[in-house]
């Protein structure tokens, strides 16, 4: 007989996982490996090292150590706000009246209000165990950001943040967590790097970009002693923090001997997507079980759906080293979609190499349907999400009306990455009917990628 | 041997309570009752149903029965986001360098962000069983409104709010979140009610107070078929909603064989303090054990340690039933603190009675002071406080502190009613140094109480 499952389903303290999982090891055809933009040459560790801390250059790199231990600093950390419940969906199961079971993985209950924490708090431990005067990143939506100011509060590290100047004009609040946790804020492109001011001259009034603001956080960490660039999603080695979550989710199943049939996570440059999936897409790179495994993009910026798979810049600057993944081209500049945290031209490597060799698949959702599917779901489940979940929510609701058609009672996994209340701008457009669905047309992906590198 | 205390104790979902404590049951000198303005004479249960649900009328007036069920309906929306974590604040602890032992009940992972929630589900619920079409209430801070919106959503319950027009301008996000949950929000005084015109009339140009809101709601409660009017402190049935507060506090306490020998909780309305200690208070009175209950108010709304213990309004329009309690006078317009869950002129009267007859202090706490504590304890403790809450984060501060000197290894738990999500206008003007403080002087405080009743 089965246990009857909670709403929410918590593991102790002591099971928070004492390792990440490094899919790449279980992976037969490895990501592409990252090119010096100067000589096209892989990057060597030495080359890294001048922009990244050395312990997470190895992490970077390494794709033969399947479990990397958690040092107990930060696993003390995590017992702040971790573990993070799986929660079984029933009033929205009972509503929608599917047969379906629905369980996120909700990663919002921390102030930075997303799972960027778990690797910004990585990434600042080793910055400090480095010696290092402190940090610096980019942060649009603002969620990074938040996380990367809290974890160097943490661990008393100077944090320069490079906010997207629309989001710093449009997101004082976000801004302003930020600061009550001590880091700087500087509205991207500034006057106070050399390539921002070269943006600002070619491009006066520009209200900046990701891709921009990386290129300010590099220069900074690389030529200010003590300091290196830490980056919130992308990277092998943020996907490897992140695997705590799915970790989670899986230790919190087998507890009840569930086993999901499909796993949705929204996907910008897949943080959320790759740790949510590593455990179980560990068991089916390893041939021992089959998950189906839906990455949930942005109709506005469809990397997986409607771009190529190719080396490309990562930042607008182009003094980032190049990656091979699905992208949009780095001239691409998304739509103003809400969810700020998708609007990356990029994706993953790790993410990009498993969707190509078909271990996943990916949609597009619309920005309004999305927002529809969001308010929904507040109103049923009592969770405000962030416009970045919502993307999977979405796909998670018509899946499980899928099933009431068809009378399955399948087991959906999606990951809630976090909360909408810096989003309020976005639901208000929602509420009064003044939202927009924007979905690039063939001309303009095919201009922006006819310039990829 | 001791068992290991993690960093957040989680009862079970079974060990949600299954009933709300009364603490009136244990009182020899039970509070006072409600007055009809009218007549003053105490007000009668039917007089009383015009405007609130019956059985939230039977709650109200019960003064006899200790443990009152919870219907299972509430405990089911219960475990959306309870049992709340009692957390340890190891953190905390280090950080000061206290032998103390800090503890809080944290009621903020829910998106109303405070324990509000608590209670406004149980008020929709009654409502809802009562067949009515939907409930009115006024609120300021917003936390209140939006539980309010919450729960109305969950049962489908139309929500009218009166919210005082200052923070419908400054607080655009509070607002936006109620619309989401589908609730119909007015900046009041309004044209919509005759006591709002009447104000707008007197003072035009007004901004609003909470006791002119409360007035409003009231009115179009009582003036439209199928509505009741719902209040979210102060009243008894909300001090005995929020009760789950401290019986799982306690619950989480027994767990590990540990008793507190302080209790600390903000004090607006009541509702978050008289929830934290009702179960402490019931042994309290029962004479089975001790505690040192400490209620912290700011220092520009002082009722407990400057107001006076008399029947006073609880609303401007002085159309709602007279309270005996500590209050400032129904026309003490406190300063723009930023705490505006703690801007009401009275206090709750059962928590009033147990001042009155000694069993708990009440300390005051300066703004500025307020502020330093919390963007203290965010820093280390990972969560951003509400100002609210903040008030009781900034004196176990300075009880640990105290620990310190004398080497005392005191057990202090406080309540973290909720998250600042919603008030970085607050941490920002706190941040630019531009927070000012403001306590009345004996001569304002005397004009405001010469008006009482």
């Amino acid at each position: 007989m089965s246990k009857e499952i909670p709403y929410k389903i918590y593991l102790d303290e002591k099971d928070i996982p004492s390792s990440w999982y490094n899919m790449r090891a279980d992976m037969k055809n490895k990501p592409a490996p990252l090119l010096n933009p100067g000589t096209r040459q892989p990057m060597t560790a030495q080359e890294l090292s001048g922009v990244f801390c050395e312990e997470l250059v190895k992490q970077e790199l390494d794709e033969t150590t399947p479990y990397i231990e958690i040092p107990q600093e930060i696993r003390d950390f995590y017992k702040m706000y971790r573990p993070a419940p799986l929660v079984r969906a029933y009033c929205l199961e009972k509503k929608l009246g599917t047969p379906a079971k629905i369980y996120y993985k909700f990663e919002g209950n921390n102030t930075s209000g997303s799972h960027k924490l778990n690797s910004a708090i990585a990434q600042a431990y080793y910055a400090k165990k480095q010696g290092l005067k402190g940090v610096t990143t980019e942060t649009g939506a603002g969620q990074w950001g938040t996380a990367l100011s809290m974890a160097c509060a943490y661990f008393e590290l100077d944090c320069k943040v490079f906010m997207v100047k629309v989001s710093y004009e449009q997101k004082p609040f976000r801004r302003e967590v930020m600061r009550t946790y001590g880091a700087s804020v500087t509205p991207s492109p500034s006057e106070t790097t050399e390539v921002g001011r070269k943006i600002l001259a070619e491009h006066p009034g520009t209200t900046g970009s990701l891709g921009c603001a990386i290129s300010e956080a590099v220069e900074v960490a690389t030529h200010n002693e003590g300091y290196r660039y830490v980056l919130g999603s992308v990277l092998n080695q943020v996907l490897l923090h992140q695997s705590v979550i799915g970790l989670e989710a899986k230790a919190a199943f087998d507890k009840y001997g569930i086993r999901p049939d499909m796993i949705i996570g929204c996907a910008g440059g897949g943080s959320n997507l790759g740790g949510l999936i590593a455990p179980f897409m560990g068991e089916k790179l390893r041939g021992e079980a089959d998950y189906r495994i839906i990455a949930v993009e942005p109709a506005s910026c469809p990397s997986f759906t409607r771009g190529k798979y190719a080396y490309d810049f990562c930042d607008t600057g182009m003094i980032c080293p190049l990656a091979k993944m699905y992208t949009l081209g780095s001239g691409f500049i998304p739509a103003p979609n809400h969810a700020g945290g998708l609007r990356f031209h990029g994706m993953s490597t790790t993410l990009s190499q498993l969707y190509h060799d078909g271990y996943m698949e990916a949609v597009t959702a619309k920005q309004t349907d999305v927002f529809e599917a969001a308010e929904y779901f507040a109103r049923v489940e009592g969770i405000l999400p962030a416009p970045e979940s919502s993307h999977a929510i979405k796909v998670a609701i018509d899946e499980a009306k899928k099933c009431k058609e068809t009378g399955e009672e399948k087991t959906i996994l999606f990951g809630l990455t976090g909360t909408g209340y810096f989003d309020l701008v976005a639901y208000e457009k929602f509420n009064n009917g003044e939202m927009d669905d924007y979905i690039p047309t063939d001309a303009e992906l095919e201009e922006a990628l006819s310039r990829l590198p």
